[in-house]
């Protein structure tokens, strides 16, 4: 069965509790978040194949089920949700409907897909390294990566021991604000001020920062004017790569089993990355979680008191479906660079659009101290972002 | 003879005219600027040698005298300008007693150490390359660039063609208020708004970006929120390479000839350089000179309308006497991208300090359109620039 953005491997409804706070509203769940009665699939034939059916329903699709929206399907991941496009060699591609020339995005790809196509009111994703960030942006979506440990990862496929998060698409800021409440993201203050991390935003392209700076500009005459400030006084390359080797060690600890003993069929780019994670000793792992530790720290110190990141979400529009494999690299750095200071603080970080570039949309983010989705929703919500171009 | 800053290669007094708006202070004038019946030394004893006395006074000179300055001397300056750092063989370095650690910057040395010291109220140099602005962020001064074409270099040694500015040192603004103006530069209307290129500020070390974001804030408060920009697109080593080649062979146009029929000895660094700038061939220079055009188009299309470039000066204090050229060429690299875009724009920038790294004065700037010179330093007055640490 297909929709008009190929964004389900499954459909089918599962009513909401009635009178909840979603009443009336619809989602689509990432095929690695367990749904009662299906195989969770993960992208991934042979993994759907060696897993059995779950009993249960995920804690995070279960809230929303409680919450009162209706689950209309499964929907599509990149593998084992180990890529950021959105493009997966056993299941297709998800259309783009913001920009159809373009990849959606990924691992949350069929989420992502879903909400711009108009097909459900709110996609319920995950993120490790940027799985609804990037989406989100690509898509001209409002995204939410929540704070890490915040909610309930129970019943979704296992990733990275430190990094992995629950986070939702939305059209608009209300029903973000509606889905984050009922999901039990806690009430959190304002933010007490702005910050620009300018070795963040110079990864971003020049019409990219243009669609961010005009977003920018409401939100300092809301919250004041921002503050500059490098976040990466030794470069970003020591954070990305901290980031790329915990990520990758973490995943062959959770799945290194798994594959050695099925030895499934992985599409281009999975499978090399793979290759990497199962090639990473004990050594170089202990060295970058260590170095995790400091970078932490880092971002502590910077985000305090209480401050809120201002950045460009990613580089730039998301990549032409046609683009080459070398092209592909070169922006998956730079978004690396833009998307892992989020991952190695436990942040929360919402995506909000900001624009079109070459007729792409392009998104602006905001990333708080722990805890405070809440308010990153509340501030572009009361600037009005999403609707700024 | 020395001073307490070897500032001076040459001490003497030509009082001002009573009664000019710049009557009790005093100046020194960099010795590329001529001054009547004494030899131009350029900071290298051959040239000294090779050249008669002048006639007359620079019009930089002369004007400065005409408002009532008194010159007090001949400041050092590093070999016909070539330098950024203040280090002469010839002569040896100015104490940069702002941090005697560290260099004063160059090539207007002399006269930047002369005024950190106290020794005079002015200090007369020229810029090309960044040769005020620089060692008024290393000194702790206000220095300004003035606009490219707007006043008279005649009597001052030619350099380059495109680059070549007359600029003056100040301790505090009021004083720069007072020179700009006596010394012929137009008034002009303050400027929309403040642009934040950000591929620039990431140039720069963090503490000296926390450094400029103070000043940034009280910037803010007066003339509303940042936007930020990326200048250059394709990256800054187009810029700083287009700049240094049309720099390079100007100067051996200039040059060329006396340095092959004299032969000067060269210290080390300046030798290299002339090396090079003999070395580049008619074709890159072309390409090079073309280029510049473009830049200046996207400088023109980023400054409209009538916005001020905010940026830290350098991208850190000045670099330690006893550093290595390893070190000192990163240091150079990185500032060259900070600095050439005002040179490339024929632009007016003001240097002002904006606090202390690791000891020693770093500034922040404000770049603005060609000939808002005196809008700049209002701006800087206005918001208490300079006083803010």
């Amino acid at each position: 069965m297909r929709d008009t953005a190929d964004a389900f491997i499954e459909m089918f409804t599962l009513p909401g509790a009635p009178g909840g706070p979603l009443a009336g509203l619809t989602f689509g769940a990432k095929d690695l978040y367990d749904v009662a009665g299906r195989v969770t699939g993960c992208g991934n034939p042979e993994w759907a194949r060696t897993h059995p059916e779950p009993d249960a329903h995920a804690p995070a699709v279960a809230d929303l089920l409680a919450a009162g929206a209706t689950l209309l399907g499964k929907t599509h991941t990149d593998e084992l949700a180990y890529s950021l496009m959105g493009v997966n060699a056993h299941y297709g591609t998800p259309i783009n409907t913001a920009d159809p020339r373009r990849v959606p995005g990924g691992s949350s790809s069929g989420s992502a897909a879903a909400v711009a196509a108009g097909l459900v009111d709110i996609g319920l994703g995950s993120d490790t390294g940027g799985s609804v960030r990037l989406p989100a942006s690509f898509c001209g979506l409002w995204g939410l990566r929540t704070t890490f440990g915040a909610l309930s990862l129970d019943g979704a496929m296992p990733f990275t021991r430190s990094f992995d998060t629950v986070g939702w698409f939305t059209r608009d800021g209300e029903t973000m604000a509606r889905v984050a409440e009922a999901c039990g993201c806690p009430a959190a203050p304002p933010p007490a001020g702005l910050v620009m991390p300018v070795d963040l935003w110079a990864r971003a392209d020049a019409a990219t920062v243009e669609a961010a700076a005009r977003s920018l500009a409401a939100l300092q005459d809301l919250a004041g004017p921002i503050r500059p400030v490098v976040l990466a006084p030794g470069g970003l390359e020591d954070w990305r790569e901290t980031f790329r080797i915990c990520q990758a060690a973490e995943i062959w600890q959770t799945h290194g089993d798994w594959i050695t003993a099925h030895a499934p069929a992985f599409g281009p780019g999975v499978r090399e990355r793979f290759a990497i994670a199962a090639s990473i000793d004990a050594d170089t792992f202990a060295a970058a979680d260590r170095r995790k530790a400091d970078l932490r720290a880092r971002i502590s110190e910077v985000l305090l008191p209480d401050v809120v990141f201002v950045l460009p979400t990613g580089p730039g529009p998301a990549p032409l479906r046609t683009a080459d494999a070398a092209s592909l690299d070169v922006f998956r750095t730079r978004a690396f660079d833009m998307l892992c200071p989020a991952g190695l603080g436990g942040l929360p970080q919402l995506s909000v659009p900001s624009g079109r570039v070459d007729g792409g949309p392009v998104g602006i983010s905001l990333v708080g101290p722990p805890g405070r989705d809440r308010a990153l929703i509340a501030l572009a919500c009361a600037a009005g972002l999403g609707s700024i171009s």
